[in-house]
């Protein structure tokens, strides 16, 4: 038996908590700690179920200690006997990491909240596994553009994609977010268009064409796409259905058979058949898609809690050279009983 | 071997959908069949899971049959084959099926939506199992008053309690249901006092002198309830948090040790440690209990999709004499990982 590479977890909130739930399901690879600033109910999980905990000084670990949560060590420690790091910690403080992380000579994989210059390359696993195939260190992009992605790179074997317009009615926040808003109102986020997610999709794929428009909602369960494909020639429905059903990671959900047309819907689906009602796939409203000519469009939903964990799982296999591609993706999907069905 | 009892469940919505899963995770009942109006994700769930489909007319036969949802029979044909059933249907609606569950001699449960007249008996396990024991029909109260039944019974051996003041933070809408509200205002539910929660808690235990106040706010998530009891002798924290402690289906939420203060951050931990994210317990906040000689005051949470759930398992065994009543509660309790932890 092949010895397990040993993933460490910085961070272990919404998305670091659900990789390293997701590391520890691969046989080729196992958690070998988590770190965490805070003692609380996530804490208390990870200890649970036999997680390591660092912390980053000594002083956060006498407050672990303090509420009777044992602390394994300092994230000094925890590098040094780990072969990969994914950083899942808040936007923009993965970066000042980077150095300690480089001191270690440990591979990083990084989240989409970061600059893309953070890692060597952006990443999703359908567009460009094999480009990041060694690669030291790995930023999976967030979870919009994770969406925009999936769709994209599923139906550009079609035909040229000529321009790629979508307008994204995001989540105000997630669902433990209590800070957060707003809670009442339509946000432009931002005015000035595009939005950024049409350049952080160029950093995966620079050769598209795209333009994006965002606005926040006071929602916490998903984001929505409506998203407008032109490509160079005329293009056929049936065709269109087809790539989507045979891409890994999309589900076509058929609202008038399971009667879903919300957010809502979809997640009071998933809790009846996905584990903690999160759906790692990019939900593709089938009802939705209207083809003219050489022009489709549709609507599309995200889960923004989970839409990026196997993408992470993929990432460490890439950048360890675990696996190619479609090995990858396969063992991924079967682990995390990724079946594209949600009802 | 015993033969399991058969137990129908009309109605597949919120309660009806949870119910069914509840009852065939049981050794001495089992689901004979549910009855469905429409054709949606919660029919294919059904199906998926084994359950036969029973509908109200042969036209909403033909809409399932047009989407490929198989249909056992008539709701005439389920009542003939089962022992009891279970009313889930929306508020008020139960009432009309009596007649008919009469017709077949069947037992009955209903839901806290109809009116206390409907059964023989207004119910809580912890309250009155014993009282509903052989009765032919049983009403579950709805899930605020099984809240506050929950914590008075627990509270109600230490000192005789000479009043109860709640007042109910309710949610709008449960997490599916997109044509409710509000979205954007606190509603007095109603102005008038006391709200009907308090007559709904005397159906179960007369003997008591309470009132309450509810607003519904824009939220999916929980209801939220400020209980204070009045003994009519001086009481000690220390009663109370041991009657919580050692009382069935309690949970004592400590804000300090999880850092939870809110129902998203409840709701967000029992998706981790909880099927669906249900909480069938009755979250009380530790930190919150503050006694002042004869009076406790204190923050309680109830999750208004699964509470009942086990209360409908219980008010089945106590219907049918399947079960006492400790036997029942822990029957119940083990089968559902009710186990009074959310982290």
């Amino acid at each position: 038996m092949k010895s397990k590479v040993k993933v460490a977890i910085n961070g272990f909130g919404t998305i670091g908590k659900r990789v390293a739930i997701a590391v520890n399901k691969q046989d080729d690879m196992i958690v070998s700690g988590i770190v965490k600033k805070k003692p609380d109910y996530n804490a208390l999980f990870a200890k649970k179920n036999g997680m390591n905990i660092y912390t980053i000084t000594e002083k956060d670990a006498d407050e672990f200690r303090k509420k009777g949560i044992e602390v394994n060590g300092l994230i000094d420690d925890l590098l040094k006997e780990s072969d990969i790091i994914v950083d899942a910690t808040p936007d923009g403080v993965g970066e000042t990491y980077k150095e300690l992380y480089n001191k270690y000579g440990i591979n990083s994989i990084f989240q989409g909240g970061e600059e893309a210059k953070v890692a060597d390359i952006s990443f999703n696993a359908l567009c460009n596994y094999d480009e990041a195939y060694g690669k030291k260190s790995i930023r999976v992009v967030s979870c919009n553009t994770t969406g925009l992605l999936r769709s994209i790179c599923a139906l550009s074997s079609l035909s040229k994609i000529e321009k790629v317009n979508a307008v994204l009615i995001r989540r105000g926040a997630d669902p433990q977010e209590i800070k957060k808003g707003p809670i009442n109102s339509i946000v432009l986020n931002p005015v000035g268009l595009p939005s950024h997610h049409a350049l952080d999709v160029k950093t995966v794929i620079p050769w598209i064409n795209i333009s994006t428009a965002a606005v926040v909602v006071p929602t916490t369960l998903m984001h929505v796409h409506h998203v407008t494909i032109k490509f160079a020639s005329r293009i056929e429905k049936n065709d269109i259905l087809e790539a989507f059903m045979t891409s890994p990671r999309i589900i076509l959900v058929d609202s008038v058979i399971s009667g879903i047309q919300s957010t809502s819907q979809i997640i009071d689906s998933a809790r009846l058949n996905k584990e903690r009602g999160d759906i790692n796939e990019l939900v593709v409203f089938k009802d939705s898609i209207t083809v003219d000519n050489n022009e489709v469009q549709f609507f599309q939903a995200v889960h923004q809690e989970s839409i990026v964990v196997p993408e992470n799982i993929d990432a460490i296999r890439a950048s360890l050279e675990l696996s190619g591609k479609l090995e990858s993706i396969s063992e991924t999907d079967k682990k995390l009983n990724i079946n594209k069905n949600l009802y």
